[in-house]
């Protein structure tokens, strides 16, 4: 797995972060490798991505958690939550991209740490009959 | 990267597979590491799960595409397709539980080839008053 880009935020601290993108994430950059430029010929404001990144700050040996952090409710397994801390914490956001500079692009609804590597990205798939 | 599973399917060649889980993929198994056991436990059938694969029979170095495979379709960066072949060829699944053995789910919807590395399961999220 090699980065193809980092997640530059004003958010640095887990304990911060909104637990989802719509929940309250400021407006950030992903900052790709220059040598991905070709993959991202295509991208323009208002294209909606689903951005793959590693969650870095996760711990991977946990397997069970209290969904949202919440004592009161039931432990459950991480594979029916969103919890950054799973044995491959692999984050998937989806975004709004707001404008490209180069290979930074700027885009809302992105909840990721500061420095997080982004690993790919791809198009929010329509229906059958528009691919 | 530590594979939590691989696919067990009827497709083998990437020439046969349908390009999405919902053109035509075939019933499949997921089996999953027995060390994951717990994080599988509230997984039943009639849920929906986003699967994560590494897709290790593509092409790492190919950044656009003619999509589809047609080459009618203007060249388009990776990263505005679906194409297995990117820089990092994580694929993104949307099934359906179909019956659970164990750490052995059965799922549609599934188009990955056998022996597929599985890297996470993920919720379908639901809006935010509902998570």
């Amino acid at each position: 797995m090699r980065p193809v880009g980092r997640v530059e935020s004003p958010l640095t601290d887990r304990a911060d972060a909104p637990r989802q993108g719509d929940e309250g994430a400021p407006d950030c950059t992903v900052a790709f490798e220059p040598t991905v430029a070709e993959a991202l010929r295509d991208i323009a404001p208002g294209t909606e991505l689903i951005l793959l990144t590693w969650l870095d700050r996760a711990d991977r040996d946990v397997l069970s958690v209290h969904p949202r952090g919440d004592a009161a409710r039931p432990v459950t397994g991480v594979f029916s939550t969103r919890a950054p801390d799973r044995p491959n914490p692999i984050g998937l956001h989806r975004v709004t991209v707001l404008a490209v500079d180069g290979t930074r692009l700027r885009v809302s609804g992105l909840e990721a740490l500061d420095g997080t590597p982004v690993l790919d990205a791809k198009p929010v798939l329509g229906g059958v009959d528009e691919r």
